[in-house]
């Protein structure tokens, strides 16, 4: 790491993002602490619930839970909105749900957060004690997100989504390695700060080149597929206002795949778990020259190194590699170039709809 | 009916449509048979699997499945190249997979499907007898499709998936009209042409106004779902080379509103289901005047009565509905405007990759 310590990280503040992962471990332990007693509890059905962003962050823990989970356990990614019209009909008095809001007032989050607690179903969410959301689960369910800026928000929302989740599935026998993963994760901040820096020249690289592009692909798969729409939507779309497509490295080949001509920039995420078959076909497809389109960029979290790290934690870790580099890194470049605050809305937040 | 009768539907055989309705009927039957043969032996899960647009059109029979099943009934939508690398935990011998294949050559789907018969998992495929799956599966297993021309295959192909399936639900004892239904939609392929009549200036409309649109948006939920990805996707990406986005009316709020500017067309579909709730709030937004955005056709599948049908039934005959209207109608009216074949591909089907 010695060679790049001194470099700096474009309007990013890395003591307060060390410090974030500090408090994001602590946050974790109570996530743990949860868990804990929700199996000490029992439960017939975990459900992960969110809205735009946050729902596309549970994936992971959905696609990690089914991974190493038994064949019993049941683990369900659900959208506020709909269930709020729809319900599920695994869920019962029984159940747990865990929901995240950044801003702690997002209303179909509340609204469903209210209907659960009246229906008595455990919910616990990751959010700011003192809003709406944090004040309808009440506090001992309540956990505040580890980050004061944006920047390191995902991957360590992430990490505490995970301890639940992780915890959760060693208590049924299912993740042995729990612990360990804790202690060897315990450090994992500086070196997610580490590949921010290593990233930053192809960040500003891609970003100049194609910041300003009319139209640019993302394509990922596995446990990359929440954090490949959360980058697409919830950054460029929502924040930069940029026409963008995603899609499954899998279906990419049923339709998509006829929009790659000469000038469309392609974004290729390619992961570290099984998915990655799929990934290296689209990679293969790129590379060809068979479609003439010559503006792709691979990010591969395998280029990525986490000293000392079980080589069974790197598929939990990668989304948190991958939010480093785009949704922190590439997003800060991305405003550079189109000029466009990322902080600015068209609409949301602005007035009732 | 009467006055729209002499009405010509643009390139479009009529006759051989309802003649291929009437073969879809008795193809249906055969299904209703195969779901019984499940039924009387057991089954612990259903799994629906598909690529691209076989994966988008099981999407609505996951939807009902789970709308009208009860507690103990699992249903689950896979796509068969993630279910190659990745596999599903919760399938065993006692599983049982619908899958479908226009070509009757599709890569993912036959490698799956040979890798099942050696699992020994019952599987059916709505195919070719004579394609390479319609062989890896048997002729007893398979389910000639029932279109002769492209125009009806996806209602068809809807009609013949819901009949296993909703048949298997009436065995459970969840769907105890099914009898009816087949009866009520024995003649839904004249009303569904009528319907295509009625429908023909807006498709040409729409088309002549934004077909050269270089991003036009395509907003659906619950079980029209499926079909907004479909069209979007396999008819418009693949087939116009056109720059589409697709999203859930409860995800739009999220991110992709933001796109909303004067001139990008945007195609909101209503649908007949819990989810119309989440359409009528963007329909709101749409109308409200706030994007400035005067280029949106809504498209209400409930504007399209089927006289005799039952209420219960209009959820599962919606997505019928919109494929009629959409995927056969828009599409060809699209061509006329873009001039581009809908048969010309520059990768799909060119050369292996």
């Amino acid at each position: 790491m010695q060679e790049t310590e001194k470099i700096e990280i474009m309007n990013f503040d890395q003591e307060g993002y060390l410090a974030d992962g500090k408090a994001a471990v602590e946050a974790g332990k109570k996530m743990a602490q949860i868990a804990d007693r929700v199996a000490d509890e029992g439960y017939d059905a975990v459900f992960l619930m969110g809205v735009g962003g946050t729902w596309d962050e549970l994936m992971q823990l959905e696609y990690l839970m089914n991974k190493f989970g038994d064949k019993d356990l049941e683990v369900y990614l659900i959208h506020a909105a709909e269930w709020n019209v729809m319900g599920h009909k695994r869920m019962t008095e029984r159940s747990v749900v865990l929901t995240a809001s950044e801003s702690g007032t997002t209303p179909e989050v509340l609204e469903a957060v209210k209907k659960l607690k009246q229906m008595g179903v455990r919910t616990f969410a990751m959010t700011k004690p003192e809003g709406p959301i944090g004040q309808a689960v009440g506090a001992e369910n309540c956990i505040r997100m580890a980050s004061n800026h944006g920047a390191g928000g995902c991957e360590m929302g992430y990490y505490l989504a995970d301890c639940f989740g992780l915890r959760l599935l060693n208590r049924r026998g299912c993740f042995p390695k729990f612990d360990l993963f804790i202690e060897q994760t315990e450090n994992v901040w500086a070196e997610l700060l580490d590949m921010r820096k290593r990233f930053e020249p192809k960040a500003e690289e891609f970003a100049r080149k194609y910041g300003l592009a009319p139209y640019t692909m993302f394509i990922g798969s596995g446990a990359l597929w929440g954090e490949t729409i959360l980058f697409s939507m919830c950054i460029l779309e929502e924040m930069q206002w940029k026409r963008t497509r995603y899609i499954t490295s899998h279906d990419f080949f049923h339709g998509t795949l006829e929009l790659l001509e000469p000038g469309v920039p392609v974004v290729l995420f390619k992961g570290e778990d099984e998915c990655r078959a799929l990934d290296n076909r689209v990679e293969a497809f790129l590379r060809s020259g068979k479609t003439g389109d010559e503006d792709y960029l691979i990010i591969d979290t395998a280029e990525y190194a986490i000293p000392g790290l079980d080589d069974d934690f790197r598929v939990i870790v990668s989304p948190w590699i991958l939010s480093s580099l785009v949704t922190d890194r590439m997003a800060a470049y991305y405003e550079t170039v189109t000029k466009h605050n990322l902080k600015y809305r068209r609409y949301y937040h602005q007035f009732d709809y």
